[in-house]
């Protein structure tokens, strides 16, 4: 008998089944710098714990994106150690801040099942939530991805495709972010003078600048969410794939397009909700990463007058800097797009 | 006269010679999340000071191989600067936890010096130890070098080889881990179902997964350690060197095994002694490490009834999965290993 | 209109104007442990807050290059964005300890403007100053660098080049240090028994060792920094430029240089002042930085006993040993040389 792990198979999921993933994790000031380190980001309020105080929060706040991948990482072993591929997310809700200290456990309950009609695979999809120390939910989401099965033969489960929502509704963005005296939200020190009202639907920014990522960075950056997914770490292994070498995290290009998205949206500091995203085509280390995002629309919050919400299509290229805003071309993704990622962001009003 | 050392050379020991070592180091949460982003290490106890603290510990421990690495690296520019080799290990205990904010210095004694045949080189045996801010020591372990000497003209000192212990005795494996409630430590969030009952002598466990070392990575995991051996960081030296390229520090293999072997000892969270240890071949950039252990022997603890050890041996090896458990030909190594590790590691009962 | 910045170009720069940089920064003992992984200093008053708190620090104080890089970084979007070199350094002082949780703003004032004879670049010189959440000044410093004109036809500013000091005055020394308690230094610890007496002027040392540098590395280091010169960070731009590959901030080498003289200046704990500093040449990724010091003076400080100042020049070289200490041939550098650096170092009486 075997203790070694070798993930779950597509027949291993049940509609309905409830799985806690291992290795709770206390996130510190050191996984802050770390991330500063590795993409660079510069928006204030998770910069600066002064900054972050100053106008109500308890201490400068954890990147979301830091949080997303410290949930998606406790659920890779459980979920998608045998994926072929990591479809797409909806439903992404940043439901209350984490300070340096607290510690974050996840939970995924099955909330729907496929199978392909080759029989090899299916897909399953999954809402995966992060929680503190105290039971506080922190975040939210839904996955799908095409998992292998064991055994083709195997009985597949009856299909169950849950509906999801195309968008996070606006009621729901405030939970992240707690009531904020704006007045104190310095716009010089953040690098922007731009405020909620200062954009506009259908609006789009080039982000400019580009990152080139190293090996040594995704797997340092993916074994801090202690992801543990061969494909990102293994290149004894990889060197036999259709890529011949290690396919970088998604998460990664997640986070070098909301860094570069500073220059831009320099006081959109928090991202509220995550209405879905799709990583187009794979990074890989050599590449150089550029984006630009459009304004997909505006709104209020309602009970709130201190913050907006600004929802954003952030692109990331490779190889490919983006002063046309490379995207389509009828249903076709531009060949230099990697990831398309559609989000609320809340900004001061 | 110059200000600058270049180290000791094997002439310049003696037996008896106690060497109070450099710069001592605070150690903090900023080391354990580089730590955690280098190895990707999942112990639930290190990872997790909620964790930590249910079950008696008053923070989440800083990881016994880190604390390891840096009272060894303290070492390096008094012992084994000039050092041809690193031979073996011997008699390592963990004395106390180690917790954020503590300050650690090391101490080395000469307990063996034995010239070689050659007369240009010699084995130094040192017992070094690992002390806090306020005395405790913490680690302790011998291990021997083969040192340069600078002149082989030179006399050498009288051979004096150390008879030293083949395993730790048990009696003195608790000292590293306080009392445990084992009731309040949850399996499930760990990651295995498998306590202290559920291991055998004889049982071969494959970790499975591999992951692969870059330059990048073994510099800053090596230089966080304040080891100060050219030969890990000095490419342009390196090259006129019969490896011609750096040679990465033997702990990062250690340290790659240790992480590895979470997938199949996810409950072996505590490393409470180094019975001995061998670099069996050079690892360098670009190779994958993958790892398998045997339980050599199972041992309650004298006394206590909350945690068992495992005598493990942690075999890895370089571009080389392990489902076969590659090992030893007769006498010889599987061309594959790299690291031969044989340590007491303790489990919940 | 477009909300992204492309940074300031000589014509828009006024004698006179102050620029609030954005981006407040937290530091925290993440940074210092990720600075430690970067380049190995080994200084012990930086390294141990037991060190520190005994000599009559609050606590370990950052590395003041760590202060200054940081400082630096937030100068760059608005000054030397759209820089073609980074001419100099002159009268960089280190006014206050910066300890963990302190939080850093700067500010740059423009105090000189000269186009050049091309009318397509002009020199910026630059006071920058980097202040803590409270206002304490912890640093301020003089840069000057060559930005492009947007348009060369531009009417130039009246020219003004203002005289900078050639070394700060032996009277500012002692700002950045607290009063010590030298009794309580231990020199065994600290790892050298030379203090200021040991000293003298003419006196050079080869710091012997050599660190390679890799592409990850510098890249992780600058963006802590929060530095978006994108000249160290987009390989798909730079495979364009004149070198084809990125440049390494030349912040970078003085840190290396500066850790690689630990050994022989291993109690000059605290860089008091930077007199003048020059990039002499490129850096790149897989090149092995080496460095040298000659002592240019001794002096004590007025008022004090408990520390005394050694004025150094630092020679940083790529793929180039030292024991020859190279520098100059008349007016020309050794090729190998890539950083000219003159600072004073405090050091115990």
């Amino acid at each position: 008998m075997t203790k070694t792990s070798a993930g779950n198979f597509f027949e291993d999921f049940r509609l309905g089944q409830t799985i806690r993933h291992p290795t709770p994790r206390t996130l510190t000031a050191g996984d802050v710098a770390l991330y500063t380190g590795l993409f660079g980001s510069r928006f204030a309020v998770q910069s600066s714990s002064a900054f972050a105080k100053a106008i109500g929060y308890r201490d400068a706040p954890i990147d979301d994106l830091l949080v997303f991948h410290v949930v998606f990482g406790k659920s890779v072993p459980d979920i998608s150690r045998n994926a072929v591929a990591n479809l797409g997310y909806a439903g992404g809700q940043f439901l209350a801040p984490v300070y340096p200290g607290d510690t974050l456990t996840a939970v995924s309950e099955v909330i729907g099942l496929k199978e392909n009609s080759s029989r090899k695979t299916g897909v399953v999809y999954v809402r995966t939530r992060g929680i503190k120390q105290d039971g506080t939910p922190v975040l939210e989401y839904v996955r799908w991805v095409m998992v292998q099965k064991r055994d083709p033969a195997a009985a597949p489960p009856a299909d169950h495709v849950p509906r999801l929502p195309t968008a996070v509704d606006v009621k729901l963005l405030g939970a992240g972010c707690p009531a904020l005296n704006v007045r104190a939200y310095d716009f010089d020190l953040a690098g922007s003078p731009y405020r909620f009202a200062g954009y506009q639907a259908g609006e789009k920014i080039d982000h400019v600048a580009g990152i080139t990522v190293e090996e040594a960075e995704h797997q340092i950056a993916t074994r801090l969410y202690q992801n543990t997914a061969q494909i990102h770490f293994d290149q004894f292994s990889a060197a036999q794939s259709r890529f011949n070498r290690r396919l970088i995290y998604g998460g990664h290009a997640i986070s070098l397009a909301r860094a570069l998205s500073f220059n831009g949206l320099a006081n959109a500091f928090h991202i509220a909700a995550i209405n879905g995203g799709r990583h187009v085509a794979p990074l890989f280390a050599g590449m150089t990463v550029f984006a630009w995002s459009e304004v997909l629309a505006v709104s209020e919050l309602p009970g709130r007058d201190d913050v907006g919400a600004l929802r954003l299509r952030t692109v990331a290229t490779k190889d490919r800097p983006c002063p046309d805003f490379p995207y389509k071309d009828g249903d076709e993704y531009d060949p230099a797009v990697i990831l398309d990622l559609d989000y609320w962001a809340l900004i001061p009003r």
